[in-house]
Parts: C-alpha cells; structure tokens; sequence
C-alpha cells in the first residue's frame, strides 16, 4: 500500500490494523560516469514500494533530497542542508504522529542522510519529552540502509568484491539498471584506485571533503567503486534480496518493542 | 531529459545549450473520498515529465511536499512548514546556480505553495543583492501552476463548471486517473454544496483555517468539488493541453529576459 | 481607533464588541526621482488609519518593512528578509490572538510581501492544527493591497493608464503627495519606457532580478511608471476611494464567515 | 532629514556628508490605565525626528516593535520574541551598510530591547570578523536609551521622585501627552506601591516573570510608577531636554572614534 | 554540591530543599600576552564552585563559550553567534524548570554575554506566557558579572586603579594566577595606553568594532589592561572577596521574591 | 598543551607546527544510581586532556552538553536540541579555521551527539563548498567515542562482560572513580536485566524513546548496565589505555590524508 495512491478515507482504515510506515530516504548527486543522478533515491523507492506490495506494508512519499555537498562540484548534484533534511523529516513525522502513526522505519538510500536524520529524531523525541507525562503515545524510529541487509551484503561482496567502493557502487548501479533497463550508460573503463584502509576509515558515513578538494581527489566521480562490473542481472538479484531481507528486517522491529 | 536518470556528464554537456529547468512541485495532502493523496505531487511531475520528454527540456526532481496544515485533520496529509519549504527551494536552486543554472521555471500542482516559493525566492535574490556588483551570473524565477494554462482552463471550465470548485477539483483527479489507472477509486455522490462567493474571495490561495476547523466545514475533504465527475477520458484531454501550454510557456519564459 | 493611542483597558472593552482588527504593511524601498522613500508604509498607514476613524475599526501598529531585496542597490532601501517578515507577523498575530482577536485583515502596501505574509499565516494556522482539537479559538486572515480595491483601480487607470506600470506608480505618489505636502519633490521627466507584456507576466508579484541586474534595467528607480503624472488632488481622490471600498471590503470580511 | 520623506536621491547625497543614522526603537505594549499602548515607539521616534529636523541629522524609521513578554497577559500588547527584533536589526544595518552607512546610533524608548539589540549587533560585528581582512569599512553601534539623557534624568527625578517607578513611567506619559493632546487619558488614582530596593535590583532592564505572574504582580499595569503624575507641561520640558541631549550625544558618537 | 558531580537521586533530594541553581558563564578568547584564553570561563567556574562548597549552594556545568566575535584576529578565540548562546542558555533553562528549578542565578565571566543572556531569558518568559494560565512554575532570572561584586569592584580598584582597563583586566589575570600557578606567563611590559572616556563610554558591554579593526587599536589584546600588575596574591583576595559577595548576593536573589 | 591555559601567542606559534587538534564531547546527564551527571564529560576531558599532556596535542575547551533528552525524566539531566549542539560546533570550528586549523578531531563521550555532530560537519563543508574554488584552505573531521578504542573495548568487556550494557555502563563509571575519588558512590545491587537482541539492534546510538517511556522501561537510570562493577582500579587501565590508543588514533588521523 503506498500512501500516494491512497485515499485519506484508506489511510484512516489502515490505521486499525496497524500504526508502522516505511519511509525511503535518497539523494540527488552524481553517481559517475555510468550512475543516475537519482540513483539514491530510485533504490531506496523501488525497494520500499516492493516491500509495501509483497508484504502488507504503507510506504509513505520518498524524500528524494539528502546531504551530499561533497558532490557539489559535479553538475546535476542538488544537495540539502542537514537543517533542511532535518526539517522535512521532523514535518513528516509530525504530520503522521498527528494522524496516530508510532512506528516510523527509515528506509535510508545515502549515507550522508544518517547524522541529519537521527539528530531530527532526536529533537522529535525532545519535544515529546517536555509535554505532559502520559496520555500522548510513544514513537519509535528505526534507520536502515538497505546495502545493510544481510543478504544484500553477502552479494554485494560476492559480485564485485573491494570494487564495490564507497560511491557509485556497482550494487546501486546495478539496482538501477535493473529498474529502468532504458536508463542504462554506457560503462566506463575498470581502473579505479582502490580505497586505502586510512581512507575507509576516516570517510565512512559519508565523512568527505567539501566539493572542491572531492572533486580533484575523485575526478569522475567515483569514490574507489567499479561501477562498470554492474549488470542488470546483479540487480534483480540485488533487488530481491533487498525486499525479502527488508520485509523480514521491517517486522522485525513493529514487534520488537 | 530528467535529471534523475542523467549522469553528471550529461547535466554538463546540457549545460552548454541552455541554463533553464523545470522544477515540478506538490503536496501530499487528502484529496477527497476518490482522490489521491499524492494527487497535486503526481499530477505536476507527470505534466513536467512530458514536457521534457516532448520540449527538449530539463526537469529536475519533484518537491513533493507541500505547505497544507489545514488539511492535517485528514489522515495521510503531510503538510511541512512554510520555512521548511522555502529551505528546500533554497537548497535547490542554490546547489543548480553553483552548477550554472539561470533560469528556473516552477510548476506548481499546489496553491498553498505558492507564498512559501516567492518568499524563498526573494530571500535567494537577496543573498545574491549583498555580493559583490558584477562577476556573477543573475538567475530567474518563475511560478506557474498547471491549471492556469489557458487550454486547461478552458477545458476544466467546459468539463465541469462550477463542479470544479476549490480542492479534490475533478480536473486533478481525471489526470490521475488517466495517468494511474490502476488506482481509479469508485466515485462519491455528487452532492456538493457550491461556494458562496465570499468564501471563494477570502480562501483564493488556499488561505483557510486550522485543520479542525477545516475538517468540520468539509466533513470529507472535498471544496466545493464535484470529484465524482472526473473521468479518465478528460483527464488525458487535460494532461495534453497541460503539456502543449507547459512547452510553450517555458519557452516564452527563456526568450522572455 | 489605533491600537498606540489607546490603552489596554479600551482594548479589553473593544474586544467585547469585536474580534477584529485591521494591520497595515509597507516597505522602506527606493520610489525613482520623485517618490519617497516610505511610500508603501506610509499609503497602507493613512489609509487603514482613516478607515480606523471612519468605520469604527480598530488598526494596529504599521509593519513598516517590507521584502523588496532587487532595490538594495538604491540608497536608502531597507529590506527585510522573508523570514524576518515572517516572523514579525507571526508574533503580531500570537500576541493579539492571546487577547482574544480572531479576524486579521492585512491592508498591504508592497507586492513583495505578500509571499510571505501568507507563508507566515500558513505556519500560524499548522501551529494551531497541531494542539488540541476543541476549545481554541479559530483565527482568520485577509489579504488585501490597496490598488486592488475596486474603485481605486478605476481611478488610477483612468489617471494613467499604462503609465501606471509596476513601482513608483503615480498613484502611489499621487496618495503621499495629498498627505504630505511638504514633501512633494520636483517631477522627473516623463520618458519611461512602457514595459512589455512578456515583463509584465514574469515579474507580476515583484518577482525581480537581483539588485545589481535590477538597477542596471530601471536604473532611476521607476519600473514602466509615469511617476511625474502624479498630482496631490488625485492623492486625495484615491485615498478617498481607497477609505470606502476598504470599509466595505473589510466589513465584507467579518461578516463573511 | 527622514529616510521615509526622502527620496533614494537624496540619500545617496546624504551619504557624501556623513555616513551616520539615529535609529528609533519602541516597544506596543501597555502602558497602565493611562498610558498609551504605542508610547515607547512614540517617544523614541518623536525625539529622533525632532533631533533630526534640528541637528541635521539623519532618521531612519522607527522599530516599533519590542520585547515585552511580560505584558502579554494586558490586551493590546505586541511583543516580539528576542530573535524577531534581531533579525529586523540584522537586515536594517546590512542594508543600510550596502549603501555606506557606518554610525548606527540606535535610540531606544523600552528596556527590554537593550538585550537583543546588543545580540544582534555582536553577530553583525562576527559576519564581517570572518570576511576577509581589509577593503571592507568597519561599522559602529551605539546604544542609548532617552531617559538616560542627563537632563532629562534630573528633570524626572525632580517632577516624580520615587513616583517615577519602572514602567508607566509619569515620565514618558508626560511626552506623550506633550505630543498627542488628543490622546491625553483620565488619570488613574496615585496609590501605586513603591518598590522595593530588591525587587528594583532584580528586575533591572525588564527582567520580569511571565505574563500570568506580572499581571498579578501588578494588576493595573503600573510598576511601582505614579502615571497620574503627568503633565503636558512636564512632557514638553522633557522633550526639549531630550532632544538637545540626544544631539549632543549623537554628535559626540560620530566625533568619538 | 556540583550538578557534574552529583547523581540524579541527590538531584533529586536537593529539589527537596531548594529549588535554586547558579549557571557559571565563560568565554574562550584572547586575554592578552599573559592573560590565558579561558581565563572568563576559569574565574567564573572557580568562584561558582567555591560558592558552592562554602555555602550549601548547587551550581551548575559551566558554560564555557561567549560572544566574542571582536577577538577573532587572535588565534585561539572560540566565538559563538548570540543565536547559538541563547539556544543553549534555552535548552539549559527548559532542562533544569522540567525538573522543577525556578530560580536561574548566572554568574557571568564575560561583558559580552549579557545582551544574549538576557534576549534568552525574554523568549524564555515568552514561551510560558502563552502557555494557559495557572498551573505552571514561574521561573526567575538573575544576572550578575564577578566582577561587580561590591568587595571585588573596591579591590580592584584599589589594586589597579585605571590600570584595569577593559579586556585582560589585572584583576581576572590575578584570579587565574591564584587557580593556576602552573599557568602563570611572563608579564608583559606595562606600558598600556589608558582608554579615554569616549571610548570607555562607547564600547560599554563589549560594544566593540569587528575582528580586523579591533586587532589593529589593540595589536596584544589588552584593551586599556596593564595585565601585568597581576599577582597570585592579589589574585587570592579577589577570589575570597567573591566567594563571599556571590553567596550574599545568591541567597538575597533567593529572598527577594 | 590545552587551549584554555594557553596564550593567543602561543596558539600562533603551535599553528606554525601544526593546525591539528582535540575536541571532547560530553553529555550533561543521569549516569544510574552511582553514576556522575557530568560522566560524559569528565570522561571525554579527562582522557583528551591527557592525550594532550603526554602526546604534543593540542587540546580545545570541552563541549559539556549533549543530546539526550529521553533522559530528561531524571532530575539533574541538561539536554540540548540537536540543533543547538549544531549551532556550537559550527561555531567553534569556524572560528578556528579562522585561525588557520585544518584537522578536528571529535573525542567523544555520548553516543547521541554523533548524529548532531556529523550533521553539523556537513553543513560546515557545505558552506565552503559553495565558495569559490582555490585558494581556501580545506579542513577535515574525524569522529570517535572513546570506547570504541581497540585496548579499551577489550578491557570492558574482559572486566565486565555483558554487564557492560548501553548506559550508565561499568566502564564509564570506572573511569569517573579514577578521576575523581572524592565522589565515588556507594553501588546500587547488580540485578540489572540484560538486554534482549532487539532491543540492543534498535536503539543502537541512543535511537531511545521519549522521556517518560524511557524512565518507565529504566526506572534507575541503567540501561542494562551493571554499573556496581566498577573499580576505580579497572578505571586507571581503562584511562591508560584511552590515551595511549587514543594518541594513536589522533597521529594517524593527521597522517592519514
């Protein structure tokens, strides 16, 4: 079930039978030479939007716009503020706590968005700290990536080893090759320096430079990634994992608590 | 051309025939007992879609979410703060004006948007008023939403009538239906109070009261609105004026400076 | 009567009778060779003060600053941003709302403002859709420029015509010349270049370029306005004018609810 | 000279004899039984425009708009939040210092405000800390409230003595009766209670309780002042000494750095 | 008794007897060639804790960051915005009146804190005066600089005469020297130029000129300082003298409501 | 070397060596029934103090307060917005990359400040990459908690097992019995509940619930954390092998790009 192709008079029946929504989170940035800028967002939608038709779940609108001004330098790059970011997800959440909704799983598409997204859940929390003691009812949150799951991880691996990278990954690329086979590039030459272990260490979550000095230390855009290894085969593949992984992954945390 | 599905190489290779683009927005709001709650969001990114695909235009990723708090006692609206709007307009535009962009032409699939995007937009060009005299490149705006284009308007004017009303408008439902079919819900009655002229004078822009007040003027979220009448036949007539309208307005607006 | 010359006890009693109140907005931005300075503050100021005296209406205090960044390269302009705007509204109107008022008529006096103005009313009303649903009060709001009103609107086509155009129009400058003669400047030459219809369109709303651009195409400060057609005794036409339709006009509001 | 009676001409000729300004703030709040509600904003823009039309000097238009929280519990009152009056600060001095001005000698009528005022200006001094070193024209602030003004401090003390008391001071009634004799108000009883030497040394510069505690604390709205004490008389007396102070002190700012 | 150093249930128990705290408040800026950069910050924590110990009396963690923004030319200055003081005097605040605290007494290390502090202790007061009426804690504030102390302002006059100056005053350089004698520096030639009384007048509250200027009138950043009169000895008298003034001074703000 | 006991001279001349430095975070919060408010603090100082004495690092001031507001219920907690810890250390960077600083290095001792943290830097690499490129000097971030260093995740979980739990953990405490003897209280029976898979998977970075849940599901504070294991013996280890690991980590950081 996804929330933009309901009715508000479906959404208010859904809410007897349950109070969880799945929310996708991307990114608009360069992905290299082969990479959709969406791809971010294209993944964390797809998935999601599989995982609510194959597994009884709403799936709320994407927020297809995350922190990413390390790749302001590559045109086509539309990067947030994480006080933006932080807004959108604070009215969003808000707006579904107004309705009833308490159980809130991010479905995260990019890196950059974790740091924003969880300083804005816990500035949720906050004011639901200050109000009245009891009454209003409890939310919760849950933040995923779906490159996390288990299964995704161990293909992932498995396909293109340490050429999947930190940017423009052959997995994404691969995902959205086999989303929109007629969006497909044509695939750059493999001669990607690979990450050193100080590097990897310092940069995870997306911990970069700004744009300028990204730029000339990535100049096609990739970030230690072979995106030329991807296949629309992978994908499916990739894709397949993502939603039984997050389906399982999902009910896992509405019955945790 | 959509930006989602180019590489970076290709926003810069666009770059050199032209530095205008097309910017779809929405909200996700409740739009009736048979409207869609993504209706004004799907509507505006379908129109731009075509455009692009027919005008050799560029359109960016869609706004989804928009500024619709009297819609809040409905479940399933999102509505985000004016200021949390606007920071996202800014964002937008500013990562685009770094990459070269000039000319952005917003098409608009809801009114309540509109105060937040030219307040945004005059605190852009006020940023760009504080800077140094010269050197840098002017940009420029443009606000359309889609069911003024004149064919439109006349379609929707024949169509319906005063059936049209204000919100769940059958115009915006008949394009859903023609884009969605798969999501046409069954029709409610056709039995809704017309608006008084005074109510249409003070609400023009989606100026209405709270959400609780709002929900009891409107038990079920329709405005004067005929939703019922919508049919999949006119919403295809109507997507195609938006379309043909929508090309020749954004040309009128990059030939306009 | 003004809200600043009365004290708090007549205001208490006024709320008995009444939950309304009538609130001007200006702009402290350049008018051409001829025009003050103050202009937008002072037009919408006289005007809601006269209708103060001769309606029975309460008026508040002037927002004297408006949002008018593309004339920052004039000497002398002073202008806010959005968000300042928005938040001077916003605490105006939680103040008189703590006291009970619940209808706001903006008499406004700059196009620019008018974004943001509604910006701020939407996020009043989303604070007010969050609480409770029950015992608050529901506020109202009304936006209204001046030229708009009817019979002005005649009158100043009748006057000018299309030396009307968009800023430092003779009209405005016609209305400050009747209330302050001492400050009747020396008409400028009557040259300026009609604007065309393409500009018109485009920039409806004040939606003007940067201040540098901005001056350098209106470069004594008049955008398509005869401003040297204005004279004092077509001041006072206008002015009386706009008190009648905007008694009207605002009786019209609170009654129509 | 007035900013709001001159034309952008004007100033910029201003602006080669001097690049100094007299900036009025007020606050709309209530003023006792019979005190004006607007008489802070009053007083401080009928000194400057007096200082103006007789020292040469230039006016720019009144803040009219303070911080008064207190007060909100007596209708009528508008206070601002503190970050409000700082964000108009902040766009007034950047857009005066875009045109050349450097002196920003603010005139302040409520205590309250000195706080924020100060805040405001420190952050204007820090955006201009991280530019870069050099080109740039430095700019100055100073504050100063009327009733500081020497001759006026010893002519409250003689008229009133401890009548004087913080707020609804006879002091500034007195001005505004001199101002607005058709605004002159019945005088309350003089029974007000004097205050305390500790409640005068914690409460300095209005830091007073919440509005429910102030109205309790003083029910009429007179802290600790004898308002009936008034004269127009005295008011006169107290301009004049203002206004000759205030040159004073304005030119010695301007001499001093 | 210390927060930092206490558990929740003895917080808990104190909230039994006292519903008081006093909040140290600092800088970390340039003091001069011999004067440490958190010399604000020291002093103000070190009495504050001495108070504590000697007269049954919580204080609260130091607040260690001012506004300073007129020392950042000297390498080391830490400044913060007033915004982003006020949004952590806000949160400390609304914290501690959560657990029941009412009265705020800060002891404040640093001139250019105030204005701040008190445009945060407004909002503060604001937010509770649009609460519903009843019910609620009032809360209080108190303001008061170290160095006002009566017993430490006749000391450091009687030590310094006009040789303790504005910035790097020998006074807080003694108290230093008294916490930390393994931080004593060198003394500094004593050859500052003494300010004039314009200046002194003008820059009250650290009303200073922006980074660049502020360096060039004061090349080693004493400002009228001759720090170099500073002793250990002194330094321990000073520090005695507040001790004992500051818990006067606290359990009068305690009585005084 | 510690910035606060430091010279603004002698910060100019390490900047000659190096434009490196530690930053500690903390948290100001309940720590169980035997754990100190400050723990997160004095833990996070304490062991980037020493780093400092004993590895030429230079040390800034501490940043106390953090965000933790689901333990708000307890008395004593000071939590700030995720906003405000944004605002602080946006603030302190930028200041310092004034002076010419290029690596910061987060020590930090709160696990909810790492989203705030990251969202910050990215903001803070936004805004240099809307500069023009060259000339500007880059600057770079690294993150860590403390107990994530290698010795010192053995060492905890070698002295305490599965008792080392989320909060309040033995291995803090140890740490603050180390430092601080004088305040070592008395320990609370070890009966705390483990906690179960899912509970640890989900609140991972402190994703807690609001205040009141939270002290409903841990009525003392733990958080499955035996804290009456701790020794002020295992401390000293745990403090030893913070500084030597964590000199390590911070050489390498510098080296590393």
């Amino acid at each position: 079930m996804e929330l933009i192709f309901s009715t508000w008079n479906e959404v208010e029946a859904y809410l007897d039978r349950s109070k969880g929504i799945v929310i996708p989170l991307g990114s608009i940035e360069q992905h290299g030479p082969n990479g959709l800028i969406g791809t971010d967002a294209l993944c964390a939608e797809a998935i999601a939007r599989r995982m609510a038709s194959e597994g009884e779940i709403l799936v709320g609108p994407t927020i297809s716009f995350g922190v990413a001004p390390f790749n302001l330098a590559f045109p086509g790059t539309i990067s947030v503020r994480s006080t933006t970011l932080m807004a959108l997800v604070t009215d969003y959440v808000r707006s579904l706590a107004k309705h009833g909704f308490e159980h809130f799983y991010f479905l995260n598409g990019h890196g950059g968005n974790l740091g924003p997204l969880r300083a804005a859940c816990q500035d949720l929390q906050a004011e639901r700290s200050y109000g009245e003691d009891g009454g209003q009812r409890s939310i919760r949150f849950f933040f995923r990536s779906w490159w996390e799951f288990p299964t995704v991880d161990t293909l992932r691996r498995e396909f293109y080893d340490d050429g999947e990278g930190m940017h423009a990954t052959p997995s994404e690329i691969a995902v959205t090759q086999a989303l929109f086979p007629e969006h497909v590039k044509a695939a750059p030459p493999t001669n990607v320096a690979r990450l050193s272990t100080s590097y990897l260490r310092e940069h995870a979550g997306d911990n970069h430079a700004d744009a300028h000095q990204h730029r000339q230390h990535f100049p096609d855009g990739r970030v230690g990634s072979e995106s030329g290894l991807a296949t629309p085969q992978q994908g499916l593949m990739l894709l397949d994992a993502a939603i039984s992984d997050g389906i399982c992954d999902y009910k896992s945390f509405l019955e945790s608590f």
